[in-house]
């Protein structure tokens, strides 16, 4: 076969092309878009090769170009239907992978609870660190940054200011470890920031495994925005994983917050004086609206099933927004599970950013990659 | 404070925003983008609230808008330094973890084997699938969908011609299987499609925790092209994990292809006449040009240090498309062995298409989305 130039890229689409949130009701073979399988593997010039033995065999396996499995010969059906049986063995030792991966991680989250008890005292003051501590701390400093800044040698109180020793533990430790969050930055306004810095510990604790899922604990100084000590949020697995062999995100629930009055930063209120025309009195109306707020994180989008997206009649943006909005909640869960919590004093320092987005930011991001890079270089220096 | 609207988006970006990809070398906090974090937490109406105590630690406590840590005050500073030695022993424990996730994975691994050696007796043809197993494989297909065609009942060779009893096995599995996976499929020319027709069974194996990482065997029967049976591909992770817990790709390391005359699917030829002037005769030249095909898998790219980036004297582009390559390199390994090593069947079939993207498609598919969705309509029917 004389050898010749393949490119690589398809030809540009001619049609519509599926976006990757619009899939909700599973789509039948035939109605997807399929990467480009030619019906056969012989090429322009008529040829056909006879790998297996049997062209025919061959016209009609490369399923691209068929509606589906139902077109093979019946041998090699009945050998597929065979290999979905012998794959269901393989989904039941998988679920026991996934019981067994969910025990180690409860049970390190268990084993990392003394440390992060440390870290909470430090923050809020209740502890001062030990010089080993510090020490450690600071050769890590060094080998981040060799031309760091060392702190000053000898004793530290004396040469400290009053104003400075009554600084009780970190401040706004949190509010700024999560603001270095790219995704969780885009959601926090200014008035939130206010409010998290009363924020003084995140933590984490598994459900246990007959209910699998966990639960994240947002724990406040007395404020003047509401009056809850903590604000939950727990996310609930599926009991079976999902056909690729996740845990499925089944819902969430977050604490109720209660406001205090005119406090609310999930709504904004318009205060309009309205005078009766018969009375001549004026009375004072306020009216309240939805705003966007970090805290509608403790509010979560239910998921919506088939039924109620047919019955709401939804539009495919509205449902895709709606998905998003899913999306974002369970990533936003996901990334304080297994980014911020563990890593906070990164997340803190910044020491995050310096590293390449991949590893730090949530697979989502790129979705949103237009707002998420807006957003880093509108607040660059 | 009067409620206000807050938005939620920053100002559109000014300056020009950095790409996810380009981050190299880490940067200075300084140097980088950064969240709009106010230095402090009052409003333009020159407001400072005073929530923790000291008003001067809060101006200086908001990163975003300082230097770095060196500016906090110096009791706090001390007790940065000790939050990042108590992060030291985190990551100390988070290794035993990783550890201990690896031999789960490794276990795990080996409980499948019996499963994988079954799916590739079958798919080669060496055997049959059991009555029971093909039961069971249609009352899965019936759960995915209530109106498929179920096989015939009775005597199935009965009913078969001569040629359909011919056909070994399910000829095309993996080939079909891997052009159902919209990366690889990108990667996968017509030419190579003719080679992978010959690719009986793809394997994973775990390499001993000493030197954690893990190699893909791909076998193949006797073939025109090359006269390997297997190409193996071994990615090996860095001894420790990475700042954010990961194990980090080190290398990768690939089967040179014996490839057959003028069968090399990763080179074209080019064939040119040229006579000599003086004695009048022809020769005949043969020139080989480089071209893209899914065998460069076995040659991947090396990961460059900063030193060899340097002294390349690359450009920014070049680096972007060098990493890149190791990107999608690495990333094609971890969907082989977590997507579809376990999942071939529902490659095969395509059901994995009928699920949202994210959970079938790398993290990374969305940087190439354009190319992505071009690939799948220009395929679609």
């Amino acid at each position: 076969m004389p050898p010749k130039d393949v490119p690589i890229k398809p030809p540009t689409a001619t049609s519509a092309a599926p976006t990757p949130q619009n899939t909700f009701v599973p789509s039948t073979l035939a109605a997807l878009g399929r990467p480009d399988v030619p019906a056969t593997i012989a090429e322009g010039d008529g040829e056909t090769i006879d790998v297996l033995g049997v062209s025919k065999a061959l016209d009609t396996l490369a399923l691209g170009g068929l509606a589906g499995v139902e077109d093979l010969p019946l041998p090699v059906r009945r050998r597929v239907e065979g290999l979905k049986g012998v794959h269901v063995e393989f989904t039941k030792l998988e679920t026991q992978y996934r019981k067994e991966l969910y025990e180690l991680n409860r049970k390190y989250s268990e084993l990392y609870t003394p440390i992060f008890e440390r870290r909470a005292a430090i923050i809020a003051g209740r502890a001062e660190p030990t010089e080993e501590e510090i020490s450690i701390g600071e050769s890590k400093t060094l080998e981040d940054d060799p031309d760091a800044e060392p702190l000053p040698k000898g004793d530290a109180s004396a040469d400290a200011d009053k104003a400075e020793e009554d600084i009780k533990g970190v401040p706004k430790f949190w509010v700024t470890a999560l603001k270095n969050h790219l995704d969780i930055a885009e959601l926090i306004t200014d008035r939130d920031e206010e409010a998290l810095a009363y924020l003084r510990d995140v933590r984490l604790e598994y459900l246990p495994s007959s209910t699998p899922g966990y639960k994240l604990s947002f724990h406040f100084t007395p404020n003047e925005f509401f009056t809850n000590d903590v604000l939950t949020k727990t996310y609930i697995y599926e009991d079976e994983v999902d056909f690729a062999g996740d845990y499925v995100y089944s819902s969430a629930e977050g604490t109720t917050i209660n406001w205090k009055e005119d406090k609310d930063l999930t709504k904004t209120f318009e205060v309009r004086k309205q005078r009766n025309k018969n009375t001549n009195r004026t009375r004072i109306i306020k009216r309240a609206q939805s705003t966007p707020s970090f805290f509608d994180f403790f509010a979560p989008p239910a998921p919506l099933s088939i039924d109620q997206i047919e019955s709401h009649g939804m539009t495919e943006e509205q449902l895709e927004e709606h998905e998003n909005r899913l999306e974002l909640d369970y990533q936003v869960g996901e990334d304080l599970k297994d980014k911020i919590i563990p890593r906070a004093i990164d997340f803190f320092t910044g020491k995050v950013l310096d590293y390449e987005g991949d590893s730090i930011m949530s697979d989502e991001e790129d979705e949103d990659e237009e707002g998420q890079w807006e957003q880093m270089s509108a607040g660059g220096l």
